[in-house]
């Protein structure tokens, strides 16, 4: 019968989705209409002005029967989706961070796709978990990390997604190793700690893993103190709680007082250091990693300050136990030799997900292409640019710098006649930002810190140069024109 | 002092990570590299033959301080990595899950890498979010979802990493709704219930929600039943659960009588159809989402088999507002009038991380340039390959079919005498894996059911055709005449 069957198979061609000589014609389409994207990007409105529902409008309602050519969807992409995009690779994008990226970057994703690894576990894909291990030491390396936190010391690293992906996974395992966890209730008497300037996702990964909003301490800081959390104000606060007999975690900022405090009470403590930690590859900026010898983790995203693009977020944990402990499954399709004999890393058990891109070929092509004296380069320059900036708005009298620049971020304000009170100064602010996003020739957030409204340039989207923050400063000193005159 | 700095700028050119002439060069190199990987793909073992720690051997210990040639790295990816890849794409692999890609796919996300828009908002990246919502309604209506799960309706679906982070999501919400949850403590008795053939991952975001393991009932199946989820013992386990005045969660497979039972208890239901769900497109599969209609949510994986490659979970629910409500921020920086309106959708509230990638451009350009027909004919072709070496399987006595195969998976297992007893056999079929598996030529996994070690056949990958499938049958032959005559 297998004969027969064999004989009488169909010959007949099918749909090929990865025709290898289609993909090299339509590959090679597509590079060029991104490098064209690339050349021309400063010709769209950074903000797009597009108002809610105006894709629907423009597009087929369903999904076509038959197929269409490339051509035409690429003319949407023209037509419609370019003029209802935010560009946050226009050298204007000076909104919310930086996601910088990099040609290294692109080819990397480009393997990355190409091979479609599902790297869950090391024999799905040795080489997947192998360089991952290695380029996440040489980041560690590269931050002067201590050997405790390195795949050739006594740690490891991994890439997550985001920074949310690491928080979460991290406050897991700390939940856990403080419960020693089986369901025993004590949940409810954990207590993370954190200062208020801390990012939202926080909260909302405590909320996720079961901890009660209650049970968050969210420590006041102070803009005189530029908004760090202060370790006597945490300490009172742990020994407040340790009154009660509480259990704890913690994220922290500063680090090695706070380290301290945390430690003496047997805290596991977590650094996130998303977009500035990145910083720390140049000697001069490092010492804001002092003290990191005394934490259990850290978390950075490439996708923010070292070009890699979205999404790479790399965490590293002093005890990678902990975390596979958390986190680890052992269904049977996935059991192997290599797995069972401990000879390896299976990533699967340090994150979320099970599946697993091979995202570190974009990091390892970056390091490699660019080395480490380019990527030094890249910060201080970037950090150089936001210093002009502040000198700008330290020049013009109207204008305030509201807290201390550090690295690319500068938060600063129009303070332009306080007798008339602070909610006339917050609402010319707001004025001067919507008119300066609705240019489209640059783009600005804001933020509120210490109940002020601030705006907030941050510089070093990856095709800004210093023209383009020169074009930035006289377009908001002609909104102030524009508004003060009008007042 | 404006003035002066102006003048002063230096305009020496410094580090360009984004030139667009270098871009199209190395990008077009790209392009070229990845077509003939494609092209020379069979000539690698599908199984990597490398030994752990084989890459840290062969690559240098730290980054280079100075830039390295692009080409330089290309011939490590050759010489080095390629070596110790499984190769996921080849047509030779029929181990886990096919992850299916195809040039569409790859030009999306050559797109997504090019925007490297951050759509946490709608505001951030309006296109991002509005293609989002409609390529989801799109996938919704050819799998005939009910209007209660698209935006065109009353629901809504948002594309998530992995069906982990799908499961993670939905649990959280249904969570939160059962115990409306302010941090009452009544976590400890919520109870979730699902199929022991239930993917692990299902237990692990159970621990990462914080519900208890105690409070997992994993319901039985048999294999006379075909490994399905029995609605009278569904019954039984959530009674005995109710007298005890217990809240639930659910999450099951065959769905119509199942919902029944759950929805009499006022549960959660959510369907993972990851891989499956997608065969749903054809008309004659279509039954298997009957009842679906009943359920609040369901995930599908276009990454599995829609060609989408990794990773892009679809998730749809019926409330959104109950997942919004559990994984909302409001962050000072990311307000902005349209959100405040309620008049966007904000995707950082549907997921995980704050950050998210243009993923519905894969979708997008999938579906466009390929054509309904075409899915249903590339879904039709592997199951009509699974069918092949289905009935080869039947042809040869030394073997048996396990499973009732459905869809493109075939669970078989060589039996070739039971006078020896059920480890003889085990031990034959793990030696028949090791064996077809060391050839390079063909990659199978195996797994248990109702404790039975089967070997796995799973077709679809992108580039298998029936010529594979004959072949991996011969050398499975081959590999059973040797063993049987060692014998």
């Amino acid at each position: 019968m297998g004969k027969n069957i064999e004989s009488n198979l169909a010959n007949t061609p099918h749909f090929n989705p990865l025709n290898p000589q289609e993909f090299r014609k339509q590959a090679h389409e597509m590079v060029d209409f991104i490098a064209d994207y690339y050349q021309n990007i400063e010709s769209y409105p950074v903000l797009s002005q597009v108002q809610p529902g105006y894709l629907r409008a423009n597009l087929p309602q369903n999904a076509p029967s038959l197929p269409e050519s490339l051509e035409t969807s690429l003319e949407d992409v023209k037509n419609q989706i370019i003029p209802g995009m935010t560009h946050w690779l226009s050298p204007n994008f000076f909104a919310f961070f930086p996601s910088t990226v990099s040609t290294a970057g692109f080819l990397g994703e480009m393997l990355c796709t190409c091979f479609n690894s599902v790297g869950f576990n090391w024999i799905a894909s040795p080489a997947a978990t192998e360089l991952e291990m290695l380029v996440i030491d040489w980041l560690a390396d590269m931050l002067k990390l201590p050997k405790s936190f390195m795949f050739q010391g006594t740690g490891g690293g991994v890439i997550q997604n985001t920074t949310s992906e690491a928080i979460l996974v991290t406050l897991i395992a700390a939940r856990d190793k403080a419960l020693d966890v089986d369901g025993s209730g004590n949940l409810n008497k954990l207590v993370v700690y954190a200062s208020d300037q801390t990012h939202s996702t926080f909260a909302k990964a405590c909320k996720m893993v079961g901890i009660s909003p209650r049970n968050i301490r969210l420590i006041p800081t102070t803009i005189d103190a530029g908004f760090s959390l202060s370790p006597i104000q945490l300490k009172a606060a742990v020994e407040a709680d340790m009154e009660n007999g509480d259990h704890f975690h913690h994220d922290v900022d500063p680090i090695k007082l706070l380290a301290g405090v945390a430690k003496e009470h047997g805290m596991w403590v977590h650094v996130d250091a998303a977009n500035a930690g990145s910083a720390c590859i140049c000697p001069e900026f490092r010492h804001h990693l002092n003290g990191v010898e005394l934490v259990d983790s850290l978390s950075l995203s490439p996708h923010k300050w070292l070009l890699s693009g979205l999404d790479c977020c790399c965490l590293w944990v002093k005890n990678p136990t902990a975390l596979v402990k958390a986190l680890s499954t052992n269904p049977e399709y996935l059991r192997n030799k290599q797995s069972e004999s401990d000879s390896v890393v299976d990533f699967k058990d340090w994150q979320v997900g099970t599946g697993r891109r091979f995202k570190s070929l974009r990091l390892w092509l970056i390091f490699r292409t660019y080395g480490v004296v380019n990527l030094q380069d890249h910060i201080r320059s970037d950090v150089g640019m936001a210093k002009i900036f502040e000198d700008f708005v330290r020049s013009d009298p109207r204008f305030e710098i509201v807290v201390p620049r550090e690295f690319g971020l500068v938060c600063f304000r129009l303070n332009p006649d306080e007798t008339f009170g602070s909610d006339y100064t917050e609402l010319s602010n707001q004025k001067l930002l919507d008119w300066v996003n609705s240019t489209g020739r640059v783009y600005m957030t804001h933020t509120k810190v210490g109940g002020i409204y601030v705006l907030r340039f941050a510089v070093g989207a990856t095709l800004t140069g210093d023209n383009h923050v020169v074009a930035a400063w006289k377009l908001i000193k002609e909104g102030a024109d524009a508004l003060l005159k009008t007042v």
